[in-house]
């Protein structure tokens, strides 16, 4: 029983990995997408998302089996169950990685953010992908320093997004309606993203030492 | 066995039943400070919502000693892999709720929401109640009627949502950008409040009839 419930943990495991690496990907394409209005990888980023859709509904159905299969307890009880929270985190990373994706197609082909606000975006589409990237690594190899990178690059990201209100409600703001809600929304979707990273790296760190920190992914 | 089973299940049920009513009562009375500018209810939200937090926290750990003492199968485990799943969505649903009453909190004395928005958003303040206390009933009573009235009211959720853009966007609009960040806001988080509450009753739905319909609250 033992050999086959740990190599069902490794296929969750696996599966994590290669919902992170899509979940990677998708934001660095959308964050791509958003400041080259690039249409064509906005439509690729929104057409793959239903991917990463499809392997979390399978990762939760093997976690569902492991659990009624093998019964397990104590730390791996707490794996399966995180397995099953943090298939639901990327699945909702991806989501808003193709959010941002469709901002881009809607505006197509104007840029959805003005020329003033383009650094402060470059920059948080530049800290989600590093997220993204630090969180797929850490769940391939578990080395907790990336947690501490995760939770730094998650505060630039809300920094940055402080500084995209900044931008908005400046006196010389002089955007249209419609770029203040896609700077609004967009600034929101990227920082939501990197809570959900963060929320990530605290379960790790939770199952590889038992440190207890509050892992919802608040903002 | 099976009468402990039973009897930490409807714990779990309960559990989740005042949860609802605490998200219930948290949308309800933000709606109310954001339209009404009312500071010290607003104040009372956001003073809540850790009580929601800690519940959830409670019945998570409820529900993994469940498993690991119980070890359930088939309909019984499905039963507490979605009431983990659940009061996952209850707490996201009680931090939009407090997102909500933080703006009204921001922006006191003054009026959030601008004259010409306020209709949308006492009907969008309603609708988020109206589906919060039709999901505390349909998690209470298992009534499956309330999960299409659920449905139709998220649907309400959506078309006041667009109604906010085409509010902004009109030619006539002339708030300041302030106002704009604040109505994008604040109708992302009621039209994500109706996709938690949608994806409860579809929940709730498969595990009383076994039909699946993806419940991940997409928006």
């Amino acid at each position: 029983m033992r050999e086959i419930f740990d190599a069902e943990l490794r296929q969750v495991g696996d599966d994590l990995v290669q919902m992170s690496r899509m979940v990677e990907s998708a934001v660095t394409r959308a964050g791509k997408a958003l400041l080259e209005a690039d249409l064509q990888l906005a439509q690729e980023v929104i057409a793959a998302d239903h991917e990463i859709d499809a392997l979390q509904r399978e990762l939760d159905e093997r976690c569902v089996h492991l659990l009624a299969q093998q019964a397990p307890v104590a730390t791996d009880l707490r794996i399966v169950v995180s397995a099953l929270r943090m298939s639901a985190t990327l699945e909702r990373m991806g989501d808003l990685a193709r959010h941002v994706a469709e901002v881009a197609r809607g505006r197509y082909p104007a840029h959805a953010i003005r020329a003033t606000a383009e650094p402060t975006f470059a920059a948080m589409a530049a800290a989600a992908a590093a997220v993204a990237s630090e969180v797929a690594t850490l769940l391939r190899t578990r080395d907790l320093g990336l947690a501490g990178e995760i939770e730094k690059n998650d505060d630039v990201l809300d920094d940055l997004h402080q500084q995209t209100f900044a931008t908005l409600l400046a006196p010389e703001w002089d955007g249209t309606t419609q770029e203040a809600v896609d700077i609004t929304l967009v600034g929101r979707y990227l920082e939501r993203f990197g809570d959900h990273a963060t929320s990530i790296a605290r379960r790790i760190v939770f199952l590889v030492t038992g440190d207890v920190e509050d892992a919802s992914p608040h903002a």
